[in-house]
């Protein structure tokens, strides 16, 4: 199902919302670093965070929130301080944000979410953010989702962004998401923020379950270098202002909702896995013929997270062995007799047996794959199958390069 | 309990044993590749085997006939071809293995246990195999653990041998072993090979016992890069030539057995991960205050196979950030304002705050470790508390240089 079609916007595509980010001196950097998403209407809200024992204030905040009441006016996202292993004074300092923009804006604090990018160990500074909350509400616009997006990055060497619409019953719905991550690269900035943005109207409950199944189907399939991060946060908003008819239950105009909502998490989530520190090319993984299909999808994060296999890939070398070894050690019961592996086109491994196949050619179709960083050309397809069950998977990563090490290995804290 | 000393002559230290390591023509260069293990008795046996569900022939021979008899005479190794991905074919190869060399030592081929490293999907050059038999046989010696250590190892930059001696009621009772491995660097290279002989008289089931828990210290507390091999194998002879008491309960004596037998894992699982292609210094992650030892253990595992506190420490820079973000994605529940992080003697963080310490001091500390590589002195330590639990584990590991990263995109198969 993929009768929608791209459209300009990002997240000020869809009806009724707002968005905008200033410069509000948080960044070392004149950087824009301060970012406000904002619906004309009460949306229902939902959100997926980071699992980590160790969390920023604003993950812990959202939670309460989402818990609370799952619906809300306005995020507000900035980058420089991740306010994480701050204590009971980030606790504190995340409240005053939402306190004082909520004066702003004229609603409940309870109506406003959080999150925070940057360094670990460091509070926002909180006279900076306050005294550029009156321009940043003052600023709100129908077509701020650019500088919104470019507010939120750190690290990252492009902005993400992209929005959706198709159409029920007649008339057009929207699904906009912007996202920054680039791998956890610099070790003390948070790794993946992304927030989307949708005029559907929706139940609750059947919004949290779409995106909780999104998630598991993008960001929850890529990686970079395996580290997650204190502040992952995924926050998604519905406010029903396409006027459409509310979608209740999993039926055509509900699968057709979330087969855009996870097209829009895919397209992010793929942008931050291409955006990896050094990463020449996209590395996508699709493994078939598992028992279930969460079997597949951790065959699959495990290949594509395997250092032999990301450093194969960036040396260009059709390394079959790799990675039939990571589809080994993924915990996944199969049969070594039917294992398949594929390269793009070319047949590597069949029932478990290596093939002879041209190493030049499969080396060429790796070296392509390099020259078109940043496009859609730029993807290296691995295949596997490893029997007759019916689960099946994705996953995608970046290669490894001299440069991840360089970066890892020089940045000081 | 460390009532043992050091002593020379690795795995034909103990009674009763004999080994020799020879070239055989199996290795492309002209160096040593074929490696026996003797006992003059029958022997106990006890392996611990790749979990991979890609696995060699000899792995699936040995689970076969230790199932049979938990008990056996000889081990062969071979370098150069790992004989996995080699299917039906490879089967028979390992069984002709078997038989040939049960004839020449007039010994059942159930008494002989087999092991392989090399190159995956490769058979073993059988010509050359059987050909060198007899002399295999031939030059056994009670001083040829040295050069079987020296058969075994592929891409291992040095050999990897121990014996130790303690006393069991006045008597002398001896653990030697030797081991391979450098980390599944060159990626279609098996990763890890460990024979340990011992003369202790010991019940079969005790002595199984005590070689799954000194696996679960020392070899399966390694990473060097995470990706596990088709072929690791932990083979363990008890001969009983010592003469002492049958140890069949794990009073007085079966404690003393099993700390030098853990003593012996430990020393090769850490000269294995010192070892690491690229490493310039040995990582000891040290958890305590879980809830149990298993938790512990998954922490101290987690952050030492992290990429970002692989390559901090490999750029000197000690960075507490990354640590705390590796222990708080290990998947083990705690509180992060528990959380506290010491580096060498350097406190970096307590109670989930960071502190203010010295840092040209601490990257210094890290400094110190590189230039001392392959000497005790190369120990980077860092120590962790996640609570008042009594669970404490340690993992080791290397840091991750430039090298790595060569020598993985180079590399081709």
């Amino acid at each position: 199902m993929t009768d929608w079609q791209e459209i300009e916007g990002g997240i000020t595509a869809p009806k009724g919302f707002k968005a905008v980010g200033i410069t509000a001196g948080l960044k070392p950097s004149k950087a824009p670093d301060l970012a406000l998403i904002w619906s004309e209407t009460e949306a229902i809200a939902s959100g997926v965070f980071t699992t980590s024992q160790v969390r920023a204030a604003c993950v812990d905040y959202c939670r309460q929130n989402l818990q609370k009441k799952a619906s809300a006016r306005a995020i507000l996202c900035n980058a420089g301080q991740a306010n994480a292993a701050t204590g009971e004074q980030g606790w504190q300092d995340a409240l005053t944000c939402a306190q004082v923009l909520g004066e702003k804006l004229n609603i409940s604090p309870d109506s406003i979410l959080l999150a925070s990018t940057g360094v670990i160990g460091q509070r926002i500074k909180m006279d900076a953010m306050i005294g550029a909350i009156p321009q940043l509400v003052d600023q709100l616009s129908e077509d701020g989702g650019a500088s919104a997006a470019q507010a939120i990055i750190t690290t990252d060497l492009v902005t993400k962004s992209i929005a959706l619409e198709t159409t029920i019953d007649g008339r057009p719905v929207r699904i906009g998401g912007i996202a920054k991550g680039s791998g956890m690269i610099h070790p003390n900035m948070a790794t993946m923020l992304s927030f989307v943005t949708c005029d559907a109207a929706v139940s609750t409950q059947l919004w949290q379950q779409m995106l909780k199944r999104a998630a598991d189907k993008s960001f929850n399939q890529i990686t970079v270098d395996g580290d997650t991060s204190t502040n992952d946060s995924l926050i998604a908003l519905a406010n029903g202002q396409s006027r459409t008819p509310a979608i209740t239950t999993m039926d055509k105009n509900g699968q057709k909702l979330e087969a855009m909502l996870t097209a829009v998490c895919q397209h992010l989530a793929k942008a931050i896995a291409r955006d990896g520190e050094g990463a020449t090319c996209l590395i996508e993984v699709q493994v078939q013929g598992a028992i279930d299909d969460s079997s597949a999808n951790k065959i699959a994060k495990t290949i594509v997270g395997s250092s032999l296999v990301k450093s194969a890939i960036f040396g260009r070398d059709p390394n079959w062995g790799r990675i039939a070894a990571a589809a080994g050690r993924a915990g996944v019961q199969f049969n070594q007799d039917d294992l398949m592996i594929k390269l793009g086109d070319f047949l590597l491994m069949e029932r478990g047996q290596p093939l002879d196949f041209d190493r030049q050619a499969a080396s060429n179709y790796l070296k392509q794959a390099s020259q078109g960083a940043y496009l859609k050309e730029d993807t290296v397809l691995i295949s596997v199958s490893v029997g007759s069950g019916s689960g099946s998977g994705i996953a995608w990563g970046c290669d490894l390069s001299y440069d991840y090490v360089k970066i890892n290995a020089e940045y000081t804290t």
